[in-house]
């Protein structure tokens, strides 16, 4: 099942432009054809192809909206980019697959990396939505200071690093209907000085296991876990 | 920390070929240099280097063997190769980061793929257990037979496949000391005889939440889901 984002207007569905070519290039799709849609803001819709044009295709809404199923949760995934930008796309591409509300790129002391092609991420996520079958398109924030992540507001805040010490999981609090920020560090981990000002700004320190995961991996464990604590 | 994987034999540590190479020509270490080991079987060991050789290298054990911790439960995922190989590298990957056992790569009636190079696998998940400091190198299988695969000798067995039905989740089985065998199938799905023939053999329907997951999404999400099942 093919599925396009659009701007939808009353019983009128706009494709954007890159949907437009897809559905007009690479799909071939013709006029009077039905079709699957979604708002990006949580809502299906089904409509019928009246304009089709690389461009600018539209299509009238036959039913919908139906409205998905929204998991019980926000999470906010804060996490420092890899050097090897591939491990980053598919994270994204993963986490978006899994179910994610809002993804942001930190810019850590440790960070490899300073530069983010934040459109071709935001392109990942959005066909990972459409793949998946979800009708919400997760917020994906730039490359941001660490500073300012830790002042971004959420009711739970969660730091996840490589530190010795007695920690808690994720199992250990309430997280549904709550807005949680998980924070990922950078394959150097954070510095000792950026895990104490995490925890000034109201951080808990979290374990993700025994095993030594690396920043792509850890990303990914997180989601999965807000998940699978709240699978039916 | 850069560990490498050896044939112990008393207090005689043997780097095999590639380790050897990995030791000598990647890191340059010297003879009297002090080396992390495992064993693969799950045991750590530190050594000091006394042969160093491209193709031979030798290291006498200092201290060990240290038991890695190793989590309460086996799983055996047999999943359906994906048509795109990196996808089923990466989810080897990832899977032996977050904590596997046994993987084995299952013909299907829409299998897409009917190749596998096991030896690359297995470097693969080499890497993996010694980046997430583990000792335990899990068994990787080559393509076997839909068939030969739900005869499998496990306590739990599941099948996770898309069509809608009313499933219960993982988290409703007691994985706990248990070695379990999840299926999942390949991009087209399993065909509803595979899925009878695997309930004949006595496995369970399975959800993996309400996301259609691409094929190595679903694996790796299994493997997470025991993982966080057991999270302490």
């Amino acid at each position: 099942m093919n599925i396009f984002i659009a701007h939808i207007n009353g019983q009128i569905a706009e494709l954007t432009s890159e949907e437009s070519w897809h559905c007009t290039k690479v799909l071939r799709m013709k006029a009077g054809e039905s079709i699957h849609l979604i708002d990006g803001t949580g809502n299906f819709y089904e409509g019928t192809l009246s304009v089709v044009n690389e461009k600018k295709s539209i299509a009238t809404i036959q039913s919908g909206p139906k409205q998905q199923n929204k998991h019980p949760y926000y999470l906010h995934l804060a996490i420092a980019p890899t050097k090897n930008i591939d491990r980053m796309e598919w994270m994204v591409e993963k986490a978006v697959e899994t179910g994610i509300d809002e993804i942001t790129f930190v810019r850590c002391k440790n960070s490899e990396r300073t530069v983010i092609k934040e459109e071709r991420l935001i392109k990942i996520a959005e066909s990972a939505v459409k793949q998946s079958l979800q009708a919400y398109i997760p917020k994906i924030n730039g490359l941001t200071n660490f500073n300012d992540v830790i002042k971004s507001d959420a009711d739970l805040k969660f730091i996840a690093h490589c530190e010795e010490n007695h920690k808690k999981t994720l199992k250990d609090f309430e997280l549904t209907n709550r807005k949680s920020l998980v924070l990922i560090g950078p394959e150097g981990d954070f510095t000792r000085e950026e895990i104490d000002m995490a925890k000034k700004e109201g951080f808990s320190e979290i374990s993700l296991g025994q095993n030594r995961l690396r920043t792509e991996t850890a990303g990914l464990f997180v989601v999965s876990n807000f998940s699978i604590i709240h699978l039916k």
